[in-house]
């Protein structure tokens, strides 16, 4: 699915904050096809996506600050090898996804846990899959440093971006009031407000709750209903069906160890808090037929056998086979419309550039 | 430089075939501007990129199969590990190159040589840099079954192609005359499609050529003259300024073993003609200011030292470094509007789909 993204105004003028006790005017939502007990209780438990980014002091969205961000999210040279950047495991033509079980970056090293998408991720109460990072610029100055990800450093960001007369013009344009604008932090400034335009409205779920009834089918609806009925819903609601809370994977039924590995604690290792342990940000369900595998080691390819192990370990609930493929099916309409980016043409790096240094802390035994 | 790709019908029937001896109708070019000695003299040398690329029987450049050919540009899961795309080493962001010495791929293997810009690479007389592939279809179908780069097979590509619904049907319309579409080679015309659109009309030396005097600064008038007199253009003319003959490296004095390692024979490997012994095919120097680093080793990284490598190495002459430095200007008003490319939308696998398997052949040390 892929169509112009239209301004999503009109859906989020019917159905945000439209649940009960909702005091707007009156709308299709609320009078015809609100009679409808299934759309009833999905409006009560779903948000579309809402037609602007929410904005915060310190986090403005100017056309300057996103298209830098745009060129900084596609820019290798940030990664100490020049192969690697958020793109790579944020694909934006996958997803916002990079379809590993756990990401590969610097010196083919393997990372930790599944990449999460980077499509709707503002909406995310925190970033990363233990909710370390309060927002996306913070998240953006993780991977940049990470020795398995792109190995570079603020300090050789900061020199290689200075090196570069478009781009420090760019941060000129974007920061027009800082003294000293090509910083590490702007930097991260400028990537968040891009991914801020990375949502994916017009999912069929979403014209469903805009009243229209053939969006979803017959065998989506049941889902739909399971979905609800069986208490997904309590984790996996509002604008991102997740992303608003932390839960204890296993809160019923321990998963095993090769989908919940004892030696990675979640968010315990972030807080410290015993209560924690195991406790993971909720994911987003929006777009999840594109972003297999699933869950933090990204042991998973199926959404039905997802389907099947969430019900077991977080709900204690085994479904039949038919339910968890009805569950899929209503899983499989959160596909929205995907971002449309025109790919940008970097600028070229000057003789003060700091040259790629693949090798770096990499056994030279390839080389 | 970056605007739109606009046609470059009125450039082309200018000057496309205007040296001396053509009887065309007369043009600006013809004219007036003509006068002008060192203008002349490059309408003589050099060639504006043609409005439309060469057709050939079998190599028909439909929209399908371009758009077909775009997406498969940008899709990672021609590679057995689902992150190498040939987006990855031609970086349509980056001058169509990767910046690397020689390109890393599959297992953080480097490659044996430099990879050249895709640009305008449907013009030259063959591909790689020792000529072994005829065309970008035979080009197309080397990287993705390296060892070192993509790793994949045919097998397992079509085997990927076949279980995407989306792709089977691009390959239906990209093909319509062929019962069984979805093949390894289908699949390599369909890049070789898309490839050949990635040119970068309007460079200030095409603008020059077309009678615009003021495209060119002094200096690059003078890098200009100085490039022509000294005999460079007895293999950097035409349109791409190179791509269109084999010469040795070390012409006249060898540039050393950094330079030009002795294992790696060239043109040889392909010809066994010890006459090809150490050739390789002349680099483009379109855009060259963004393709860095220089030559098939990749270890030269200013235009101005290539250029004295160049001048001793094949000229027998040491150029001052004034005289570098103005040859160097001239090579930068090379560098051509890019491409403006929409990123594509990648159609979303299925349980069918070969998973992806990055160590394949790789070291589990770093798993």
């Amino acid at each position: 699915m892929k169509t112009s993204v239209i301004s999503v105004l009109a859906l989020s003028g019917l159905l945000w904050g439209c649940g009960p006790g909702s005091d707007g005017e009156p709308s299709a939502a609320d009078t015809g096809a609100a009679q409808d007990p299934l759309l009833q209780q999905a409006q009560t438990l779903f948000s579309p996506i809402p037609d602007q980014a929410p904005e915060r002091a310190d986090h403005a969205m100017t056309p300057a600050k996103v298209e830098l961000g745009k060129m900084l999210y596609f820019e290798p040279r940030l990664s100490a090898s020049w192969l690697i950047s958020c793109n790579t495991c944020h694909n934006l033509g996958l997803g916002g996804v990079d379809l590993m079980e756990t990401s590969i970056g610097h010196g083919w090293q393997a990372g930790p846990r599944n990449a999460p998408t980077v499509l709707n991720s503002v909406y995310n109460l925190a970033q990363f899959w233990d909710g370390r990072a309060a927002d996306l610029m913070e998240q953006a100055q993780g991977p940049v440093q990470a020795a398995v990800e792109m190995s570079s450093t603020p300090e050789r960001t900061v020199e290689t971006l200075r090196s570069i007369p478009a781009y420090v013009a760019m941060f000129g344009e974007a920061f027009p009031d800082d003294a000293d604008p090509v910083t590490f932090a702007n930097m991260a400034r400028a990537i968040e407000a891009f991914e801020a335009t990375l949502v994916t409205p017009n999912s069929p779920l979403d014209l469903y709750l805009g009243g229209n009834d053939a969006a979803l089918t017959d065998d989506e609806k049941t889902g739909l209903a399971l979905f609800m009925d069986s208490g997904c819903t309590a984790c996996h609601g509002g604008i991102l069906l997740g992303g608003s809370s932390y839960q204890r994977f296993g809160a019923v039924r321990n998963p095993g160890a090769e989908l919940l590995p004892p030696e990675d604690r979640g968010r315990f290792n972030v807080t410290g808090d015993p209560n924690d342990e195991f406790a993971f940000k909720v994911p987003v369900l929006r777009n999840v037929e594109l972003t297999a595998p699933y869950f933090h080691t990204g042991k998973v390819w199926g959404i039905e056998e997802a389907v099947g192990v969430m019900g077991e370990a977080q709900l204690g609930k085994e479904f039949t086979g038919v339910e968890r493929a009805q569950i899929a099916a209503f899983l499989n309409s959160l596909t929205g419309e995907q971002p449309e980016v025109e790919y940008p043409v970097l600028p070229v790096h000057t003789a003060d550039t700091p040259q790629p240094d693949p090798w770096l802390g990499v056994g030279a035994g390839t080389h």
